[in-house]
């Protein structure tokens, strides 16, 4: 890895260095584990007290931090400075595109140039491929689908017949693409009669999508992702639910049927959405939350999810509820007594 | 897609056509999506209100609705409708079986006539596949698996050695059957010690299982799913658990080990099962319950899971414990100055 | 599978033989399932009530059960012996270590002796395997990851570049390895700008890895998994999080970013840990909880985890919220009626 001068690097993030800006540093690492010669990223004011007994050579810090005799370079966003250094030390390697020997790639698909297909891929017919795409080992991409620009796909990836995917989408190992959505009819028979399902799934451009997660394709119609969004691992997005443009679906969020999450949504991890229900845009749910009815704007929590003060409120008191109890008691025992002395005044 | 008039459409769903005889459609689609030279599915009356604006040309709509001015086809059960016109307007395409010839099958497995093997499949020694099967690509199948007529296995599945799948079985992507099962003993050492898993796991007739799920080995003996249960994606099913017959388990459930559920039950999203826990025969568990202690029958919701009229009152009181302190700190203040009252009467 | 007499038996597992020493066994089993010839093994008293009804032809039993007129070893610890004897009954098969001739080994790759490698899998360049290791079918080995002795790895395993794993280790099928952290910066446009995730994953001696997992690299330094923990499937463990030693963490359950879990902990299935949060050693987190501050040494339970005695007492009285309000709701008619009296008497 190549090492680059404080000055260089206080240019690349439009920060203020305080300290020599001709020492070189050749790595970027936290303030706990960096060593001489690191560059350590500080994010707020909470962790900026580790600087001290950081052995890091210098610091990339907000703006606001009180003075130290170490060097720093002052950033606004110290967060959109680790994205401008990590990408200066780590440049994507560059990549000669090609299509492995051992790949099979149906005589009807249609590859733009610099598409990269893998050993043991698999692209059947009618799959559409955009301009330097990378497909990696062991994907299978179903019939007729369609893979955007600059799109990459991880290995051992199942994208299902007809999925609609954009441009630079990434979808990690694993993931599942278009598989049959959970629609079933209770028959007389107690038999559960299988609803065919002939939709597809719709992926917009810019969309992150985790490892091992499934993606339902609709009954009919689609099940979309909206341009922006990113989902963590392991996440489940059933049948005709679309998701909102840039929203963030935590690890192990599971979304049921026709569920509409809007824009700029935040789901945390283990989350589950019940069947037909709507998120508002710019809502925020907590984890571990089961959302069962129309929520949002704001923050909710909790099952079924409440706004988060009254949740907090409720919380706090279900752990103090044998208290609670005990006074409950403690009063009817002197109410009690109130009335038994009360009765002999009576008399 | 061919079209087809309402009158063929009407006979196929044994349905009472109100309107054009002889118009023809092309497309099934959900009221919302649905346009010109469409035909849309209505279930129930609550979504008949969308009737009215939608671009459909026809309908079909429960027996019981009120009369409209559009092209309707009335139906006792429109979900069966569904199935029925989805079959019809969707035929499954005919195929050709056929070898992939990057395949890898051991000469010492058993296929049945009209078998299909994806490219990058691996069939190990002793596999016996049913007639009609469909293994797709990069699937691997262990040892020994025995898998029944017609059944259906998605791109990159795992088979671990020693399965039993029956016959018109679907598994759809990334699924894991017959993983080892979680078993350890506490060593004095403080480690944990490995108990084998040595059984297997045993899939009966017309079961689906969903993507990415994972179907524990037993210790000794069998993990078993009996027909017809249904499994949507990312569920997890411990080792020598047993799954009923015509069983609905929805997504991202989680059974323990040695788990009973019996027929005819519905687990919704999230649900987690404790060791050896029973659910009898036609139970109902709420989306993100926890079952700890035997349950069933009827509707049982939360952790611990209760019977849900239970559950809902408590659920309901959760939110209004601040009101209910507040409550009782007011009777207390009012005890208090009513004793003080007393006992200057007593003087 | 051949059989061993309950002499040989009994010696293997240390074990005080009652019955007769030279009747021989040809598997073990359940209490429930064995038949005739048949070696049950009973780990606790309750099972014991069992042993009348059982049909297997002799038992392993705790030492300290009554009499029974049936042919049994008596162990100190069952579970132990179990082990044992599935290790006596069940050798693990020799196997011929071969690279398959439909495995991709780039040239760059370092194979020590003895390794397998499964058809379809792909070794990357500069990738390095440690002697007897075992790659299954499909895996996909990313560039420069090195595999320690003894390994195995499953199939259709995602392993990304740089990723470090220790000797004895397994790996079941489906799971990914090393895919991106979830990390993103809110930009000013609304957008989510990636963190780039240059870390890699490291997982230490002797652990075992469930189906379908993901563990995710650190965006900077590592992510780890020390010596001798165990996971079961469908587990997800964020960016730069770190797992103790000996550690067990049952299906599904979620770390998210930075979790610091200690030696010797235990988290049952479906617990979800937030952002930065630490578990001491030796904790237990029940079923579902969710851990949002750091907790332990001890039992924790619930959302927000508490420790195990509140939570009970909570949720003990939780269900009996409606007979709480009704007591309170009688105390304050009786109050007001106390109150009333009070009054007239001051008149």
């Amino acid at each position: 890895m190549r090492g680059y001068s404080l000055e260089t690097i206080s240019e690349n993030v439009h920060g203020r260095l305080y300290g020599e800006p001709e020492l070189v540093v050749n790595r970027i690492m936290t303030v706990d584990e960096a060593g001489h010669g690191d560059l350590a990223v500080v994010f707020d004011s909470k962790i900026a007290a580790g600087i001290e007994g950081s052995r890091a050579s210098a610091f990339v810090v907000p703006m606001k931090i009180p003075d130290i005799k170490r060097n720093i370079i002052r950033v606004p966003n110290p967060r959109l400075a680790l994205i401008q250094l990590l990408n200066l030390f780590h440049p994507r390697p560059e990549r000669e595109p090609v299509i492995h020997e051992r790949a099979v790639v149906s005589p009807r698909a249609k590859l733009s140039p610099g598409v990269s297909v893998g050993a043991g891929a698999l692209i059947e017919a009618d799959v559409e491929i955009g301009a330097g795409a990378w497909i990696h080992p062991n994907v299978c991409l179903g019939e007729g689908s369609i893979i955007g620009d600059q799109t990459e796909i991880f290995p051992n990836v199942t994208i299902y017949p007809g999925t609609r995917i954009g441009r630079r989408v990434r979808i990690h190992a694993g993931t599942v693409i278009g598989s049959d959505g959970f629609g079933y009819v209770n028959l007389e028979s107690g038999e559960q009669g299988k609803i065919p399902q002939v939709g597809y799934v719709e992926i917009e451009d810019d969309v992150e999508i985790g490892a091992n997660c499934t993606i339902d394709r609709a009954t009919l119609g689609a099940t979309r992702i909206l341009s922006g969004t990113k989902i963590d691992n392991l996440v489940q997005v059933g049948h005709n639910s679309e998701i909102g443009k840039h929203s963030i679906l935590a690890g192990q969020v599971g979304l049921s049927g026709s569920v509409r999450i809007g824009n700029h949504c935040v789901l945390a991890g283990q989350v589950g959405v019940g069947d037909h229900v709507q998120i508002k845009d710019g809502t925020m749910v907590g984890g571990q939350s089961g959302v069962v009815r129309d929520v949002g704007p704001g923050r909710w929590v909790g099952y079924p999810a409440i706004p988060v003060i009254k949740a907090l409120r409720a919380q706090h008191l279900f752990v103090e509820l044998p208290a609670l109890r005990r006074l409950v008691r403690d009063l009817e025992r002197r109410l009690t007594e109130l009335e038994g002395r009360e009765q002999s005044h009576d008399k």
